[in-house]
C-alpha cells in the first residue's frame, strides 16, 4: 500500500489481530478498515467504487487522484446511460472523501482495535452476516465486531426486537417475554442496545442463555450509551456487538439512522414493541420493509403515547400484528405450530342447527320433536336428525316424557 | 286473507297501528309480520320465496300446501341448473315452516306490538335501513321498531361499535371516546345494547346528543338483557330499537349470531372494540367483512385477554386498526382530514445532508467548513450549499471564528 506510505508488511502486522481468518489479502482488509474511516455508512458512491475496483485499488483511485472519466470507466465499462450522472456523483464523492484519507486515522483505528479485541469482519467471511448484502451499494463495506465469532452465523436465524427509550412496563414486559419466547425458539435478538425496549431485548436473551447481537452507531471502543456498559460488556462476553464504524467514531444522529438499516437487515424479521409517533424505530421498520423483511407490530392501549409508532405501522405499513413470541416466529416461518386456526364465526363447535335445537331445548322441561320443530323453525325430520347427533354428544337426551338438554 | 282465516277488514285494523305510512296494502304488511315468526332470521328459503311471490302469496303457497313443483315453477321460472337442490331446500323449508303457520300467534304479535308502541318497517318504507338488503336472501321480511321514524334514515350515515360484554375499564374507556366522536361528526351508532362496550357506545352517543339505535335478538316486548331496561327506554325516546322478531319471541343463540347480521349491515362500517378470543363480536365482524363493509379493530394490551379476538380481527382478517374516532370515520371516507401524514423515514423534518451537518456542528465551539466537511464526510462544497440553507432556516449561524449550531 505505497500509496498510503506503509509498507505491506507493517499493514499485515496491523490486520493480523484484528481477523479471525486470513483468507482475504490483508492489503484488501487493509483498505476495507481504511474505508470504514472515510465513507460515511450507506455512502452509495463508495459501494459503488469498492464494488467495482475492490478496497484496495478504489481507496488508489481517491489517493492517486484519478480522473473521473477513469473511475466511471471502471465502474461503469459498458457505457450505460445514466453515465453523466455517475460522473457528478463520483466528482462530489471524491471532493467529500479526500479531506478524510489519512493513513494515520486508519492506523489508530486498528491499532486501537487489535487493544480492545475488537476485530474486523469482511465480506466472503464466514461471519459475515450475509443479509446486510441486501442493501446493494448501501451495504456496510466492513464491520468492526466484538464478541464470540461463534455467534455471528447465529445472526443467519435471527429477529430484530426494536422500540423506544422512552418504553412503558408494559412495554419492557412484552419485550423480555418476546425475546426470552425467541430465545426458546432458538432465534438469535438483534438490536441497538438503546435504553428502554433494546436493552430490555438483549437482557432477557442472556438471561434466557441465548444468542444476542447488538449494533452501535458510533466506535466500538467507547460503548453508547454509557450507561449500557455493562450490558454491551455481558453482550461481548456471549454474542457479539457490531459497528461500522471505526474506533474512535462518535455516534451521530445520521449513523443511528444508518445503524438501523444494519438491524433490520441482518436479521430476518424486525419486531417494533413500542415506537411514538416519531420514533427512531419507524426507522429502522422503514428500512425492514425496504429491504423486504417481514414487518411486526406490537399493539398497545390506543391511550399511550408510546404504542402510537406501532399503530401506524398497523395501519399504514401493513406491519403484521403480533401479540406473542409464537407469533413473531410465525414471521419467519408462516404456517408453522403458532398458525392460527380459521375463525370460527358461529357459536363454538356446534353446527347452526344444533345450535337452534339446543336452545329450543330445557334441562327440566322434556319437549316432544315436535315442540322443538315449532321452536327451531326446523322440520320435525331436521330436528330427529340433530337430536340424534346431540344424543351422540352427550349434549341431549329423550326419557319417557321427551327431550332434555344434558348441559 | 281468507286462507288465515281473518278479514281483510280485521287485517287493516291490526296492521294501522303499527305503520307510520300506508303505502303498501294492510294483507301484504300483515304476511310479512306473520312471515317474522314462521321462518327464522336468515332462511334462505324464505327470502326466496317471498321475494319471488311476496309475502302474502308466499304465505298461501305455504298454507295452501302448494305442491313443491308449483312453488319452485314461481321461485325460478327460468329452469335454471339447481333445480332439483331448490326443491328439496323448499321441502325442507315446507316442513320447518308449517308447525309454525299459527294465525293466532301473528294477530298476537300485531296486537302486543300495538300496545306497547312497536310498530313494523317493511322492504321499501323510507324508514327501511336500506344496508340489511345488501344480504340478499338473508336479508329480514321485516323489522319491528320502536322508537323516533326520524331516527331510522341516520343509520345511512351510521358505525356499528361492538364488543365484549366482558370489558375492561380500556375498553369501555375507548368505546366511550369513540361514540362520542363519531358523534360528534354527525355518525349515528348502532350496536346491540348487551353489557360492556355496546352499552357504553349506546350511553355515550346519548350522553353526546346522538342517534343511536340498538338491534335486539329477541321481541320487543321484553327488552333484554332486563338490565338494560332504562337505557333501552332511553334509546326508543331519541333513536330507535330494532328486532327482526315478533313481540313474544325469546332471544336465542341463534337469533343472537343472526341479529349480529343486521348490525354489521345496517350500519355502513364495524368497529370491535374489545373481544375475547372467541367472542361473539367476532361474529358481527364476519358479517360485515362478508357484506364488504369496511372492518375496524381497536388495539390493546397483548396482555390483556379482552382484546385477543381484536388482534385475531388484524392479524388474520384484515381489519385495520383504529385508534380514535376520526380513524373510525376515515373507514368510511378514507383520505379524509384524519388521513395520517407520510411516515418519515429520517430524523424530523431535516433532509439527510441537514442532519448530518448539524451533527458536525456545536453550539459553542465554532468550526470552519473544511473541519465540517471532514466530520460529515461530505465535500467542502457540498457543506457550504448546507449551511447556508441552515443559516437560512435559523439552525447554524457563522461568526468571525467559523459556523455554530443555533439550537
Amino acid at each position: 500500500m505505497a500509496e498510503l506510505g506503509i509498507s505491506d508488511r507493517e499493514i499485515a502486522a496491523l490486520v493480523r489481530p484484528v481477523r479471525v481468518r486470513p483468507d482475504v489479502e490483508p492489503a484488501e482488509v487493509f483498505a476495507r478498515a481504511t474505508w470504514t474511516g472515510i465513507a460515511e455508512p450507506g455512502d452509495r458512491a463508495a459501494g459503488l467504487l469498492v464494488t467495482a475496483l475492490g478496497a484496495r485499488r478504489a481507496l488508489a483511485a481517491v489517493i492517486g487522484h484519478w480522473p473521473v472519466e477513469r473511475i466511471i470507466a471502471e465502474v461503469d465499462p459498458a457505457a450505460r446511460a445514466g453515465r453523466a450522472a455517475l460522473g457528478r456523483e463520483m466528482h462530489d464523492a471524491l471532493a467529500r472523501w479526500r479531506p478524510r484519507v489519512n493513513s494515520a486515522a486508519a492506523v489508530r483505528a486498528l491499532q486501537s482495535a487489535a487493544r480492545i479485541g475488537c476485530r474486523l469482519v469482511v465480506p466472503g467471511d464466514d461471519e459475515w452476516p450475509g443479509g446486510v448484502d441486501d442493501l446493494g451499494v448501501h451495504a456496510p463495506l466492513a464491520l468492526w465486531w466484538r464478541g464470540q465469532p461463534e455467534s455471528m452465523p447465529a445472526m443467519g436465524r435471527s429477529v430484530a426486537l426494536v422500540g423506544a427509550r422512552a418504553a412503558t412496563g408494559y412495554g419492557e414486559h412484552v419485550a423480555m417475554e418476546a425475546s426470552a419466547g425467541l430465545v426458546d425458539r432458538g432465534f438469535a435478538i438483534v438490536s441497538g442496545a438503546a435504553y428502554g425496549i433494546d436493552g430490555m431485548a438483549h437482557r432477557a436473551a442472556l438471561a434466557s442463555n441465548g444468542v444476542t447481537v447488538a449494533f452501535l452507531a458510533g466506535g466500538l471502543d467507547r460503548f453508547y450509551p454509557s450507561g449500557h456498559d455493562a450490558l454491551l460488556g455481558s453482550i461481548v462476553d456471549t454474542g457479539a456487538v457490531l459497528s461500522e464504524l471505526p474506533c474512535g467514531a462518535a455516534p451521530t444522529r445520521w449513523r443511528f439512522l444508518q445503524r438501523n438499516r444494519l438491524i433490520a437487515t441482518a436479521s430476518q424479521a424486525t419486531v417494533v414493541l413500542e415506537a411514538g409517533h416519531r420514533s427512531g424505530s419507524l426507522n429502522t421498520a422503514g428500512h425492514a420493509a425496504a429491504a423486504g423483511r417481514p414487518l411486526g407490530a406490537v399493539p398497545g392501549p390506543v391511550t399511550s403515547p408510546a404504542s402510537a409508532g406501532c399503530h401506524r405501522l398497523l395501519r399504514d405499513y401493513d406491519a403484521r400484528c403480533v401479540t406473542n413470541a409464537a407469533e413473531m416466529a410465525e414471521l419467519l416461518e408462516p404456517g408453522g405450530a403458532a398458525t392460527a386456526p380459521g375463525l370460527r364465526l358461529g357459536g363454538g363447535e356446534a353446527s347452526p342447527e344444533q345450535v337452534r335445537v339446543l336452545d329450543a331445548l330445557s334441562t327440566r322441561s322434556a319437549r316432544d320433536v315436535n315442540d322443538v320443530a315449532v321452536r327451531t323453525g326446523m322440520s320435525p325430520n331436521a330436528v330427529i336428525a340433530v337430536l340424534g347427533v346431540l344424543a351422540v354428544d352427550g349434549l341431549a337426551r329423550e326419557d319417557e316424557r321427551g327431550w332434555l338438554r344434558r348441559v
